[in-house]
């Protein structure tokens, strides 16, 4: 049954979203494809505005596929809490009028196997036995550090279920949310080295009108909590302010946001000043850097990011 | 230009050879890949008939690769000298009248990087610096044991160089040869693993007059290794014949064909006996095996197997 204008087509079987997708490629469309986790916001709405508006040449198929991926998740982390609403989403994204299939597989695993890396472990393979799944894909050097520090697993499930995606839904341009910026430079690196035939695309962080950053996990926060992360983007506005007016010392500029958001009772993962496509961190700002942040309010864990480009010799900050 | 028949295209540019083949499916045809290191034999040439009967229901177009691949060497191993002969290589194909392209790519990696996994490192690491290829694929459980004790980055090696064939060929079939069982067996569950669309082909071991299993590295052998060698199939037969007259004892089995390999002067690196698909050993040979061998002669190590198949529910074992 074909999918009518602002009714995605919702699939569930692996096979049957690789046909879709062949089918519309023969039909000589782009296949864009959003992988989200679901209980999706203004953000993931961008994501598929910039899906939609990928290919100046063609018509463009957008997938947006819904599915938590519980290798990404460490046993001790949220994924049983984790958010979703499969109607809401459903609705929507057929409001966008801009989506023509919705992949929701229902596990894209095997059975987990019993072996596995010895190391870190996901809730895929908690929950595991017997003779399963044991491929990894790791992106050896971007998946250190940041984000990567406190979630060992997280970057080896992503990496992985985006494969699996790629390899599913074949498609020709992905598009990743910048908010979770280390993840995006993961893909990018992983689609590089693999060869994979995609192009990436990096989408602008959206914003609530009061300048949190969009994300599923803002549901889980208390009205109180919620003023109080406010000092994450009002600590990255006030460090990017500062390395325009000339401070360069990432140590002064990472000392400040640390500084904030403790006083406004958040607990402080990491504050980092990064390369922007190495990810390796800065002693002075005198590249295109990001600004990295990841921080507890109450029991949720917010990130957010700041980019600076830079292109003054003498290291000066700009826009 | 098109290719005649009899005459492969040569293809060195990985988006050249996408294209290929994209224009190859377009045309309705089944893209069947090869993938090997060159110096051919005629174990590579069953590869590539088994490939071009591999479509029972149309044309098969099939490439052959022919890529020695530095991230499955250890800087201790063989690959400045493993053997090669381009021109030979492309005669022998065009004679088989079946293959329609050769991807021959000068590099198939960025410069490596700096990082990388800490642990094992290959030659591809050993000889990199700056910014360059860090994704990884493990096949964690079945790289273990058998040829990953004595070679840890081989399989992390293949399974990344194979990923990376298979994104951009994008073939519908690739063939791989049983002599390399556990290769095989790997690349099998990769794909699984990572949903890739592509049917495995394991081929069957092609064996000279003598016996003797036939590999690119047979050429370093003496005249006297070569001799010494054959005492592999000798074993792996006598082997065999035990298990179907109903010695299903493994040890007893492994402990012979030791013996065999150590009184011919071979050094043996493993002698094993396990499942069939999952590589687990087998105390009793009570379900389809494998025996799998590897040992060197002089300065070249061999592999070699020999599966035995069982269905009888008291442990005895059939062809």
């Amino acid at each position: 049954m074909a999918a009518v204008a602002g009714e995605p087509e919702v699939i569930r079987d692996k096979a049957a979203m690789r046909a879709w997708a062949r089918r519309r490629r023969a039909e000589g469309k782009t296949v864009a494809l959003v992988p989200t986790m679901g209980f999706l916001h203004d953000g993931h709405l961008s994501l598929v505005s910039a899906a939609a508006a990928a290919s100046a040449t063609g018509p463009v198929a957008v997938v947006v596929s819904i599915y938590v991926n519980p290798s990404q998740f460490a046993p001790t982390e949220d994924l049983a809490t984790y958010p979703s609403d499969l109607a809401g989403d459903l609705r929507k994204l057929a409001a966008t009028g801009a989506v023509a299939a919705v992949f929701c597989p229902p596990d894209l695993y095997v059975r987990a196997g019993a072996g596995g890396s010895g190391g870190a472990v996901s809730c895929l393979e908690e929950a595991g036995c017997g003779d399963g799944h044991e491929t990894w894909i790791r992106v050896e050097r971007l998946e250190k550090g940041l984000c990567g520090s406190s979630r060992p697993v997280f970057f080896r499930g992503v990496a992985t279920v985006v494969a699996k995606l790629f390899n599913i839904v074949e498609p020709d341009i992905a598009v990743f949310g910048k908010k979770d910026y280390q993840q995006w430079r993961v893909i990018c690196r992983m689609v590089r080295d693999l060869d994979f035939a995609i192009d990436i695309i990096g989408s602008e962080i959206v914003r609530e009108a009061d300048g949190l950053a969009m994300s599923s996990r803002n549901v889980h926060l208390s009205h109180e909590e919620r003023e109080k992360a406010l000092s994450i983007h009002r600590s990255l506005v006030n460090a990017k302010t500062a390395a325009l007016n000339g401070n360069n010392h990432s140590q002064q500029i990472k000392d400040q946001i640390v500084q904030t958001l403790t006083e406004a009772g958040g607990q402080v993962d990491y504050v980092e000043i990064v390369e922007q496509e190495s990810l390796v961190a800065l002693e002075r700002i005198d590249r295109p850097a990001v600004i990295c942040v990841a921080a507890w309010f109450g029991k949720v864990r917010l990130i957010d990011n700041m980019e600076i480009q830079t292109h003054h010799p003498d290291g000066g900050a700009s826009i």
